[in-house]
């Protein structure tokens, strides 16, 4: 793809006053809403050219390129913008899990509405200790 | 579900600087997602209590009661919260289309890589006109 048909693609999207765009992350396979992140002009750059998905970490103020440390790496399969151009929809072939915790998804937490808790849902696949550990594939 | 119920799941919720959270809405059925916009303290609290969807809508500064004005209703199935408790999936039963443009989902722009468009993926079910004609359902 050329700088030229990238501009394009990326001229379409609305990003915000600090210059991010939300990105829900869905994988192929099931349909899971894995999780939610953002990304700015250079991590769609980076994601349509790589094919790997690379969010801005708005707490590092950096590229964040999924599984760099924890090699839980987001294949993307294809990126979709919505209606009105702020938002995109990143459909993926998550390697592992995509929650920080070890779990699957982020979403792990539901609204028990008979208790007023937020009950836990799923269980972690991979221990977060496990997930970040020295030496783990980048 | 007493105040204090609805109180002690609100608190778990990390609102921005702007009192806001982004909210995905996916579907029961087939797990598309559908759209993403926000809620604001209220918004979540009457979407709890009522279990139709209830957004902020951040042009006009209220409450938006989704299909209020296009008859367009989300019946909440479930609510769940993120890792970090910075961002909300609504599971819903969508009445009709979540599109303003009459169309399922608002994500029907797909990145055609090859050649730097946003392809359009499907085509609206309901005319934009039909869905806010005076006289539609609310």
């Amino acid at each position: 793809m050329s700088a030229a048909e990238i501009a394009a693609l990326l001229d379409a999207i609305q990003f915000d006053a600090t210059g991010l765009v939300p990105v829900i992350a869905q994988a192929k396979d099931g349909g899971e809403v894995l999780m939610m992140a953002w990304m700015n002009r250079d991590a769609v750059a980076e994601t349509l050219t790589t094919s790997r998905v690379c969010y801005w970490s708005r707490s590092r103020q950096s590229l964040w390129r999924k599984g760099e440390t924890s090699g839980q790496v987001q294949h993307l399969i294809e990126l979709r913008l919505d209606c009105d151009g702020d938002c995109l929809l990143a459909v993926v072939e998550q390697e592992g899990v995509a929650c920080h915790t070890g779990r699957r998804s982020c979403f792990f937490n539901r609204a028990a509405t008979d208790k007023g808790t937020w009950d836990i849902t799923s269980e972690p696949l991979i221990s977060p200790q496990d997930l970040y550990k020295h030496g783990a594939s980048h």
